[in-house]
């Protein structure tokens, strides 16, 4: 049965395998009207790109073909479909792997319900992280839609395994993306790189906590009963490889309080009402209240390490050790802050679009220039000068 | 836009204010054949009900009529529609809340978005935790769905504001429904039961974590996109009132850990392979292991308390307090485990009938029976003997 | 698998059998703030109601029961639950049908689908048209939504078994609902009786075509690719029990014509553009032009009939004879009209809103007030005095 | 919103435009063990090509590339995206079409409901038939799948404008694939050649009914409320461009019978029961009876024709005319015969997975066997020999 779609309104499909010619996306949904070019894409792609120091070795340019949905550089309504070639492959990797299922990865649980046979072991397949190209294209398109009301969407590695980073403002957060190791300062940027560098040493990885927020969102988003805006960003970001758990506001650590503490004031903003603290990561019952919202996710280590681990070899039904060689990121959660901005900036985008705030069939073209505006605001941001790269 | 069903072979509809005449839900997708009574909802809906000492003063005896889909003691492979007409209302409490957004529920969200004069506010209207009769009814026919390759769900309060309670067997956790604090040991039990009366005393409330377990559950279930388990589960989870965060196995605590010691070696376990600790809870790329799925979600404090808390007079536009009468509960994670495991089996049963584990369209009188037998065993377990009453 | 669920942001699922406690429907997806009552709903029911002179002799008045989603007098935005109870059930009818499958009914079907033990064979179970009580509840609905526009929805049986009726206006048709044989003009009236009185004597029945008609549609309704228009309200008029043909324009006559002659040229009319001759029936690469859509479909005689058929003992496995007895419509297609019209008004509210023609999530309370007035006048429209009756 | 996917279980997404890169699908839920290669989907593509003396010029081989869902010659379970190049592309055509929108034609539809300035009119853009390469190369995978429980699908073209063609057996049925004109005996080739030449010297075009049969379909197929067999058939025939009625069975020629002549008395068939004439083709309450499923449906002429017709010039608002050149069929009905096919194929495994009559998450080795052997006896069947070519 198909799983591969994501959103309602603003729907989503991915397909395609780590080793296999190409990954890719048709997104649905998109209202007319939009300005688009490969650039916008290429913009987005480029922060969850592998090939930089302290991430994974893959180097792959990722170049976006935009296959449909565009002419004369605005969207038609139609599904834009964008393909990324595979290009920079070596399967040869995997051949043990092949008989060796390897541990905290999904090539016991694919062959248990495909069949060995039918399992495209290459490079984990499908259930490779390469898939997160298809969100991360799709993710470019619902961020430039937010800009309808102005809200942005931006992440950072709040938690590198045992090492807290400190708070920081919107600001810091949205600069992070610069940072190699996905810090929102430069102290934690010191200290997760260290740590990086100690695993990729050890042959072992790190767990981490991605903190996303969307500034400014549009208040009343989110339907009552099911599809809550909390329910929907849950499975938006649970469904990220390696993803463990999910939070919103004050999230588990509202468990342990009273009411009285766990609760926000509500005040006047100014003309509008609003929550005194935003306890509640702007979300109460469900729905947006219009404060900032903010989510955490944790990312378990990544499950590709060297050091040999306790498998069973499927030709002999033996017990056995594998050491998972090939390019692997040692935390996957750096790179993963960008996949869970793309998650909620697509689940976001369906709901405006699934409550009338974003025009669903198309936009006005002074709509679409001020949305331009704010992209391209929103691409200049933070980005380093030639001298200080 | 509709997002008051859930599931895409097991599909639920719910409907219902808490003043309004009735609440309810239809349940499609159940394949024919499978023995189904009234009792067997009531079952699940006692352990929900209010009306005991430590949880909500509302005194309802919530008879379930089966409107449709049954003939003859077995479902049809119809839709079957359960209705729980509202008998205890007394809407007098809610006079003040009309004017008055209460801090911490949704409220002040439900006017942004339907607007003042379209808001039910008459005991939380839609937003309250009574929509969760539809869930739980439900959620017995997914349980009883679920025996058919015998996996069991059962929960408990693993932690109540910052009481945690000790380890527990499966058993245990199946026996806490008989708890009135749903606690899975007795000294718990009693500490729980203090907490709930100072809080009771003092006017305020308590958040908690509930753990829930399904035993047993086939493996291979899950879709490795987005309709991922642990996805699915999340959204299920999140879509329940006042959980404010979701994890699965290790969840945020392999955030803090390495490689190679959140991974979990891969064993053989008799004439199966599995998991040396099960350390990822049951799912691994999203798909069932085999091994026990474990989850956990926090809830926030009950947002009702008589404590006077900050909010805006909408008649006047003035800041205003507010101190929250009516019958609620002290801590609603108490009675929220039970909606966490219907949901869970809500969850599992759709992904079981679109894995085609049980059949779609009817069972076998043969499977009927197994089923039936299971269940019944299902309803003594752990069952308080008169005197123990 | 839930199949009794249709549309996509306006979605109603249905539930209930001919014989068992109750039918209904639950409507999710209307936006808040559009006045709604028990009257709204009966009206539009009173028009498919049997008991009248030409149709079923079950007497059944049919009182919709609103479980949820009102307050006020006003729509919340949650879903709307309607039940009717069954109160004029005589079961004795169907013993022997049991056992001997009727043929043109979904009797063996069903039997061959969810196994002969789950089958609810009392009056048709399921399969019975008792089921679309539930769709013209939520097609009072739909078509009081449209009125937004001031799109009008009118049906009329165009011909009965080999009778035709003459080309009618919108008013004709409109009033056709006040005819006992939902003729457009009394000559039509005195012939489809007569047929009607024929068949009841020789205990036998009659096929006919209905044709409904949108007045007035906003132009741009529809999706270019899979849910066209066309296509969407062709899956609704085909769910509809005994249809068997549905065409749209010049429907299959176009399939005999020139492209000279089916073309229709485009002109202007008045400050807008649109097509001369509506050849195209108000569609046009499945979206609507802004002509009014006319549809037409086929539905087949009543398969109950008193003349004996040839069917299978069950019991025995031999060839045998059955003779339908209990009180059925001689021509389904009367009644059936009704239906038709609800389809289509539930398909067009639908797209509606899929396309933002009306807001999703509520309605001004100005929007309101012009619809109550236009339904009024859609509810005293060609309604007969005292005397006529 | 998104109106490009079809299907529940069996689900695929179009993309892509007539004058755009390329067109292509994405299929999603087809279970893994599937052997699948590029020459399956060439097949059925080569039915629906163009280039061939009775249809239009455009001259495209159509290779179908498969990006993923793929290996080692079987499929995976993982979503199999397909894209076709567009190479022959002359868009110099349109640009008169862009500002005289042509009669028949989506193109005014369009411009009201997404804008003139975000329409793709070169070609017909999204509205083009092209589009239909996505399905046709879906529909290759559906057909193989349905070998499963050896249905074949084959349509022919049963009537040409005024010519109807003689009752035809389902090899004729099958071999109509190999005749220019989609016709399945001589004598009627020969007349349906002549027309064609006939209208394309006239600058003018001719409709045509499709017959479309699936031969040894399952019993049980469907659900019996609104997701219907004939309604989900309805829905896929009425989706294709051009087609303006459906029927199955007796279709509208039902309407004009008494029920005692559209019945169908239940016979035994050798060991199972059957209906004596298969009237209600194949379907009975919305359910496949095991007989063989017939439908029909009309296409419309093809609008593009080189008389000169009546439209407005959107520069100037003015009455114009406008011929259409370009490269068109001069009756869409004969390729269109392949697109019903397709869809016809893609609708019923979408219902054969959904109850679960095919598996729906993996095929055993020994099904997949016996699926290509079928195949490939399907794929011989019929084809001309060298020398009659």
């Amino acid at each position: 049965m198909p799983g591969n779609s994501f959103g309602k309104v603003l729907s989503i499909t991915t397909f395609g395998e780590s080793h296999g010619p190409a990954v890719g996306v048709v997104v649905d949904g998109v209202p007319a009207g939009l300005k688009l070019s490969q650039e916008d894409i290429e913009f987005e792609l480029s922060f969850r790109r592998p090939g930089r120091l302290y991430v994974s070795g893959r180097r792959e340019k990722d170049v976006p073909e935009i296959l449909s949905g565009i002419y004369d550089g605005r969207t038609t309504g139609s599904p834009i479909a964008i393909v990324v070639r595979n290009t920079d492959v070596i399967s040869s990797f995997y051949e043990e792997v092949r008989f060796k299922p390897r541990p905290g990865h999904a090539d016991l649980p694919f062959i248990m319900r495909y069949g060995f046979e039918n399992w495209d072991y290459r490079g984990g397949g499908r259930s490779s992280a390469r898939e997160t190209v298809g969100r991360v294209a799709a993710g470019a398109i619902a961020k430039k839609l937010l800009m309808y009301h102005d809200t942005w969407i931006a992440g950072r590695l709040k938690s590198l395994g045992p090492l807290e980073s400190k708070p920081a403002d919107f600001r810091s957060v949205l600069c992070s993306k610069y940072s190699p190791v996905r810090a929102s300062d430069k102290e934690s940027e010191a200290r997760f790189q260290d740590l990086v560098k100690q695993a990729t040493v050890e042959g072992d990885s790190y767990g981490g906590v991605a903190e996303v927020i969307a500034r400014n969102p549009p208040p009343g988003l989110g339907e009552p009963t099911f599809d809550k805006i909390k329910a929907d960003l849950a499975k938006a970001i649970l469904s990220i490889p390696a993803v463990t758990g999910f939070e919103y506001g004050l999230g588990f650590q509202a468990s342990r309080m009273k009411g009285s503490e766990a609760n926000d004031a509500i005040v006047k903003k100014g003309e509008r009402l609003g929550w005194k603290d935003n306890k509640s990561g702007g979300i109460l019952g469900g729905i947006t209240t219009g404060e900032d919202i903010v989510i955490r996710c944790s990312f378990k280590p990544t499950s590709s390490i060297r050091k040999p681990q306790g498998t069973v070899d499927l030709r002999t039904g033996n017990p056995s050790e594998i050491s998972v060689l090939g390019r692997h990121d040692p935390a996957v959660a750096i790179r993963g802050v960008s996949v869970v901005e793309s998650m909620m900036a697509l689940t976001l985008a369906d709901h405006s679009l699934r409550s009338g705030v974003i025009p669903t069939v198309r936009l006005e073209k002074s709509q679409a220039e001020i949305i331009e505006d704010r992209w391209r605001r929103y691409m200049e941001e933070c980005r380093p000068t030639e001298e200080s790269q």
